[in-house]
């Protein structure tokens, strides 16, 4: 019987009570396909400080280096925003955990499901022409890790650099991800970047070029940062998979996922080429609604399906849960955000969207 | 009398036919209020290469040194995008321009109009909400700018990059020109940065705050760049003024314009501390519908209003056109591209609407 090991870091906020409904799925999954998902809890984040003294503990980290993957929660919260940036939950852990497992590869899909067009902000024609699309971030270099950044001088003359440095291989790597990832969807890769102005962009795109020439079925064309921002309000649909740099495909993956209205079903996979992964939902740890019982489960469960397929090749158990989910959507066992004011009254609970989908 | 002097650079695509309705408003400008407005044509851009082999001729420049504004129409075209990065007409021309004028302050105003709401990509509740954006955006500094920018190494190793840097001088000037903006306007700055991850954008935060100290009528927010581009999206009316660094106001005033639906209303400002400026539309040289005559000649108007206010001083006449633009849209006079696709055959052409605001 196949077995797997699982971090699980729930985190700060709505991070605990979404897991534990991932918890629930996971167990129903191991029942149905005869397979072991063992998991061990480790603190994380703002969580962390308060027990541990560190966003990010060292037991911690010695947990996920011996897991096959990391089933993250969301981490931070106001509690902890005063504190030096380099101890905040979110710079603390996530960037640290980024770097240190090498999580290059980050897909953050953003899609408007049939019957919840309304949550959208976009109008109706719009969101209701087929919108499903998948960003492909960079995660582990650009401006976010490039050096040397830091500040020098004194006076009005004090300046503060950063550098944006990308490397052939690091740009082939992702670019590779992007085409395979189009490969099994529609076929199209749209690669963002600033080449009128930016010499990373200008390799970026040759590098894009070169790919697109191993994959003969997968079309490729480029577009601007600040062309794609207008384009995913005006037309996303003509979108399939966005290939983007860390600091672009931070900007398009928020802006797609705000574009489905509907962020707490927004699951997201961080890899690297070993196939390990951190998988967490897109949005964040939503301290304003958290113990309250209220937050959307579904990301959470849908982050878990993407490490089953990606970390552990379970293909069938993430196609089981994805269609659970879609089917749990459709017979509108729903959270109260995902419903219009005057039906709230109707809303589901966590729990209740958990049980549903197992 | 009063005499100005004004470089016209019209450009390529569309802008000579909207800069001809410009020149008729600022014909009757002159004999409203008794000035003289010198205007002096220069070629530039694509029309530049193609008569003088270079996008931003010498006799252009100084032709502009000459001058006390320029009125920029739109450059650039697929016919030219073939040339090496350096001489195409947007890098070779405006890029230069704004540097060698040290054009550091660049307002980008962003607004849905009362009737055409339904232009707008947004929820109609969205769009409805009144909203009324000023981007201000750095210009002459950042990532375009930053030095060291190149490419090294070899093979799978060789790398790219750029230098985002600011000093604090440079972000001082630009803090305040927003301010001063938010004075005017609804008293509110919000600066974009990404200061959980950029050295830049700490001291562009701790600078915002220091001039924030100067304008106690006028209250300052921050928020990330990539929660901006959600923002826009889901309330775009919490905004008034948002201050940019040049490559996130690059990002953001595309998005902010896209959002209005009518990006052929919008003008730009571009000035430096003498009150030089360059005035130009927010949007492109739109070389598929040029010289059909259905180009909206609007944003081409306003930049010239802008220019009489802001390097004129001419602020009765700049109201009068601005005035006159308003009440041009609400006797719903209007180029093709702001008419549902059912009422076009009663649009107006680029002259017709230009006769109506003169
Ligand atoms: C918290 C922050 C550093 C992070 C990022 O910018 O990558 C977040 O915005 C994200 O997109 O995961
Ligand atoms: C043409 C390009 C270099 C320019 C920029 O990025 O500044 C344009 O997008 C703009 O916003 O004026």
């Amino acid at each position: 019987m196949s077995q797997f090991s699982i971090a699980v870091l729930a985190g700060d906020g709505i991070g605990p009570e979404v897991m534990q409904e991932a918890n629930k799925v996971l167990d129903a999954v191991e029942k149905k396909f005869s397979i072991t998902l063992n998991r061990t809890e480790f603190p994380v984040g703002g969580f962390a400080i308060d027990t541990e003294g560190e966003a990010l503990p060292a037991k911690t980290l010695l947990g996920c280096e011996q897991a096959d993957a990391i089933l993250f929660g969301s981490i931070g919260g106001p509690k902890w925003d005063t504190l030096p940036l380099e101890q905040r939950p979110e710079r603390a852990a996530l960037l640290t955990l980024r770097s240190h497992f090498d999580l290059f590869s980050n897909l953050r899909p953003a899609r408007i499901y049939p019957g919840l067009e309304g949550l959208s902000p976009l109008r109706e024609d719009i969101a209701k022409s087929g919108v499903d699309v998948l960003v492909v971030r960079e995660l582990t270099s650009g401006i976010y890790f490039g050096q040397p950044k830091g500040r020098e001088g004194e006076g009005e003359e004090e300046f503060a650099y950063d550098t944006m440095r990308y490397s052939k291989r690091e740009i082939r790597r992702i670019a590779v991800a992007a085409f395979e990832a189009a490969q099994k969807r529609r076929g199209k890769v749209t690669s963002v970047d600033k080449a009128n102005v930016l010499a990373t962009s200008r390799l970026w795109r040759e590098v894009a070029e070169e790919v697109a020439k191993d994959f003969p079925d997968v079309e490729l064309d480029h577009i601007y940062i600040d062309n794609a921002t207008m384009q995913i309000m005006k037309n996303p649909a003509q979108f399939d998979v966005m290939l983007c740099s860390n600091l672009f495909g931070d900007i398009v993956s928020d802006e797609c996922a705000m574009m489905t209205g509907s962020m707490g079903l927004l699951p997201s996979a961080s890899m690297n080429e070993d196939g390990f992964g951190l998988y967490e939902p897109a949005g964040g740890s939503a301290p304003d609604i958290a113990g309250q019982g209220i937050a959307n489960p579904i990301a959470q469960i849908l982050s878990a399906a993407m490490m089953l397929r990606f970390s552990m090749n379970l293909n069938d158990a993430a196609d089981a849960i994805e269609k659970a989910v879609v089917a749990t959507l459709e017979k509108g066992v729903l959270t109260g955000e995902l419903l219009p004011e005057d039906k709230r009254e109707q809303a589901s609970n966590t729990s209740q969207v958990g049980d549903e989908i197992v």
